[in-house]
């Protein structure tokens, strides 16, 4: 059958592949370790679920109409407003069916045929395809290992052309950890204030999961560019929600008309019950509190062992939950790497390979899991590379 | 900003419009009846809640794997068979985030720019919005109303062309109630085995809800064309699950495998406790019959009431909740006179025009309302009409 060329032709999710992967060998009976998925190991505080069930029980189980439930915008305005210096006005927000939906509608909303999108890379999976599913064409920007993955004025500018009409960043980073700094920001709006057609696409997903004190920044808190950052966030990360389904877009109203359009079309609305949870959950500041520290503790001592190990080189990541390290002896690339930790330690991770050239020499281990998960892992990859 | 040119100049969805019309009238404090929303007015039935909690409770809040829930895949499949008379294995199946979703999926998956689409007119105000958005080329197959809305072999054909590349059903029908009899399925088979390049998508989510004892036929039950046949279905009408948003489609492997790439990087997973809700729903045939007989108990009336107004003329729909009626009076085309009963009699419903050129003529209200408020609705129109 002659069926759409543009999607026929996309790559499975790499990192679902792996997620598929590691059930399929739990299910086998084997003792693994699986630290390859993308997702908070907590589950969802239950504030949360009791509201959902609240609603569920008072008859709110019927079509939701508009880009949210009101209230739901409302909150979520004073919430960028207070947290991430974005002023927004709650007709400016939308929310989606998780996170990757608000890209997914955003860029396809954007993007006309042949048009270009820069993204960083090494990338999250799904930027790529969502890219190729509207007839773009991924344009990727290389960061480097050795420079921090940090990105430059000059590298974007290297890659622009006439045709280029977005740049997906994503702060904190899936995979490497990084966090937006004030100097790269400075670098992303002198970028952006030169190629006035370009439109900023913020994945700010794991936003609120940040080390050390430290922040990163959102783009469209710069008043300059503001008009052309699309700000996409969820509950996913930060609440334990992943299950849930729910992100939201922030974006001018010229913007956000369209992608709301293509969602009309396309979903109709998100659960109404779904959203009086999430409103719930933006009141958990304590429960998401104590899920960043338990992040950072183990992130400490996964790392720290880790970086024990010979041939492997680890940085502590200012955020996200990904163990993002340098691992290579006898010339193996990522993906042999991945494939030999897995047979030999029994530990499941992601080739860094997966997430584009820039991620070669890498390997991905969430630290989203149980502190006696981690150091198993840790012990048995050390004697897995002992070996070779 | 030159955004995506195909969904710029999407046009608003007229039934949610209409719905946001009817929202803010009632919170101008208006007393009106709304009869224009496509929902059951029914809750959701009590053990699809209580398994949704308990599922929520239990942890079940994480990432879902794969097209659906293993046992939901079964379970469906052995729905599909004995209901449908659809022989069709768990892996031809997926779950979307509501029917629409699904349709949304399999249009973009399957038609390439350029690519035409015939779909039936009157129609589904969604249709003609989801094949721009895949920058395919709607085609309208006009049926009438004096013709009792029949799909035949020769109207199919006059339209179809070499770049025909889909056919979208809908039966039973929103908005006519039709339901889709052996001899049109005898002419749409004839049609298919006529033209091997075309894919037929039957959008059947109003399936359980049918009256007289009735059944709607499914497409993919006949042999010689289930190949190409994408049945699409959900939970929201048939068990009241509007809010929930849960469809799913079932299609061939080779149809099935590029809708749910898209799906992937487009959600990667419908809620696992959803998904956990509609195994329930599945066994709450009791529930769902008892709405059917208020929905057949309710159209006697409200339709009865409604053929003694002068300048009404109505027919009892087999299947759906919408009384669909001819009503005309001094010329008036159907917005004018759809306008004229909303502020005249404080009824809200949707214009025929609404859903396409062969809609003209006629209005749609739903009876998916309470008795007391469907008399009071009668009353109301034959007042307004009567003073024309």
């Amino acid at each position: 059958m002659q069926l759409n060329q543009n999607i026929m032709n996309l790559k499975p999710s790499a990192s679902l592949v792996f997620m598929k992967k590691a059930k399929e060998m739990k299910a086998a009976g084997l003792d693994i370790v699986d630290l390859a998925g993308g997702e908070p190991d907590f589950d969802t505080p239950a504030p949360i679920i009791e509201e959902a069930y609240r609603q569920m029980k008072a008859g709110f189980t019927h079509y939701t109409v508009g880009q949210a439930l009101p209230e739901l915008m409302e909150k979520l305005s004073v919430k960028l407003k207070e947290e991430n210096d974005i002023l927004c006005r709650p007709d400016e927000i939308m929310v989606t069916p998780g996170g990757k939906n608000g890209i997914y509608l955003a860029v396809r909303a954007i993007l006309n045929p042949g048009d270009e999108a820069l993204y960083l890379d090494p990338a999250w999976v799904s930027y790529v395809p969502i890219i190729q599913t509207a007839a773009g064409v991924p344009v990727p920007v290389k960061l480097s290992y050795e420079n921090h993955y940090r990105v430059t004025y000059e590298a974007l500018k290297e890659k622009v052309t006439e045709k280029t009409k977005m740049l997906i960043i994503n702060y904190p980073n899936n995979p490497t950890g990084k966090i937006l700094s004030a100097e790269e920001l400075d670098d992303i709006e002198k970028f952006m204030l030169e190629n006035q057609k370009v439109i900023l696409l913020s994945d700010e997903v794991y936003e609120r999961i940040v080390f050390d004190g430290k922040k990163s920044l959102s783009p469209a808190s710069r008043s300059a560019i503001r008009d052309r950052v699309v700000t996409v966030n969820g509950f996913s990360k930060s609440a334990a929600m992943t299950g849930w389904r729910l992100g939201y877009v922030a974006a001018s109203r010229e913007i956000l008309v369209s992608t709301y359009k293509l969602f009309q079309h396309s979903l109709s609305c998100v659960s109404g019950f779904v959203q009086k949870a999430a409103i719930v959950a933006l009141d958990c500041q304590k429960e998401m509190d104590e899920m960043v520290r338990c992040y950072e503790e183990r992130r400490n001592a996964f790392i720290g062992k880790l970086n024990a190990v010979d041939g492997i080189e680890a940085e502590l990541p200012p955020g996200a939950f990904y163990a993002w390290i340098k691992c290579s002896k006898n010339n193996m690339n990522s993906q042999e790497m991945c494939e030999y930790l897995l047979n030999e330690a029994k530990v499941v991770g992601v080739p860094g390979s997966s997430y584009g050239e820039g991620g070669e020499g890498c390997l991905r281990y969430s630290f989203a899991n149980s502190m006696d998960a981690l150091m198993e892992a840790a012990d048995r990859i050390k004697a897995a590379m002992d070996k070779l």
